[in-house]
């Protein structure tokens, strides 16, 4: 029973936290976005595929979240945009104060949309609120249509559900629209997109839609 | 500080549990795996596979993980093996505690081989020992060849990488080799197979080296 004191103070402590990052959001009028997966689903490629849709159009920043090593804020650097590496060391999610630590390093002047990107796991981080505006989940047609089902907390939690990698369709048993059942058994109000980072299949839909949202969150400050 | 504590007292009582369970197999010359992976990597199909590839061969029981739902029980039942599906409803990866209760529901008699399918996790669960004789990582070609780098923890406590979905390679970025050196660098004594479920590539060979690891076993007792 201890244990699960401990753990209720934990999660009340990151909510709280939680509160204070959004607060700094929202003075600041920045949207924010907090993109969850498997390892290997496609979240830096679908960042990558983002801030180059984005380009002239947003100012985006960028937290990046892994067990270990920077490579994926290596790989978002590139477009020239701010970005940090948070390495958790082991950790298997991100918290808010981590967040809110990475924020110091970030010149967020200007900034209309944060990209938040988790560690890969497709359990612990749906439990931690990280002061987003929304949580986006990535899954992969090569995890098989069932994962909504075997790990709801995440498709429940989330308002945004990416099927990521379509180009491998062909040559996979996984069946889109069984997983979109699946995903809106979990979550009725999931809205969904279909993409390839690969061949850049859907990403337009996708950013048109988050420009929307970045847009109308500002007309309501 | 106090949670770092309660942590340290979470995995010693399951390193005390997991010794139990190690010297239950033991009395019973059972040896055991530990299976983990992302999820969609491709364990249950593994597990299919291998039940297939060992019937008549080696007398084999085997326990299901999941944060939620029986559909891998079923599958595996259909292979005519003692099977019980643990359901963690939420919790990120198995214990010692829950494959001891687990036990209490599997007929272990003449049983040679007891396999462990873990929650789809790529952090956790490799903290927890189960009491296994070893853990077997599979890595599926879709997540790309920098995973061992991302979430080290894993590879460096697993003793077997079995790389799955080889059939996808030409459609993917992987590099196999890549994937390999990576894996190689975290943890040298990686015993590495590459395997495709879909097409049995490979299943044979992991499965003569995994019966020859029961019998040697058998042979040490």
């Amino acid at each position: 029973m201890s244990v699960i004191t401990i753990e209720r103070k934990v999660l009340e402590k990151n909510d709280e936290l939680a509160r204070q990052n959004r607060t700094l959001f929202a003075s600041r009028n920045i949207f924010s976005i907090n993109i969850v997966s498997s390892p290997g689903a496609g979240k830096t490629s679908l960042v990558e595929k983002t801030l180059e849709q984005l380009k002239g159009k947003l100012n985006v920043a960028v937290v990046e979240g892994d067990v270990q090593t920077d490579f994926d804020a290596q790989r978002v650097a590139k477009y020239g945009v701010p970005v940090v590496q948070i390495v958790t060391n082991g950790g298997c999610h991100l918290e808010a104060k981590l967040v809110q630590d990475a924020l110091q390093n970030l010149d967020l002047t200007n900034i209309q949309l944060l990209v938040i990107e988790n560690v890969g796991n497709l359990v612990c981080p749906a439990n931690y609120d990280l002061g987003e505006e929304m949580k986006v989940v990535v899954a992969s047609t090569t995890e098989g249509d069932d994962k909504p089902l075997k790990y709801p907390g995440m498709f429940r939690n989330a308002s945004v559900l990416i099927i990521n990698k379509t180009d491998l369709l062909p040559y996979l048993p996984c069946k889109i629209d069984e997983l979109k059942r699946n995903a809106l058994s979990i979550n009725p109000s999931l809205i969904i997109f279909e993409t390839s980072c690969t061949t850049g299949y859907g990403v337009a839909e996708w950013c048109t839609w988050l420009t929307g949202k970045v847009f109308q969150h500002k007309g309501t400050k």
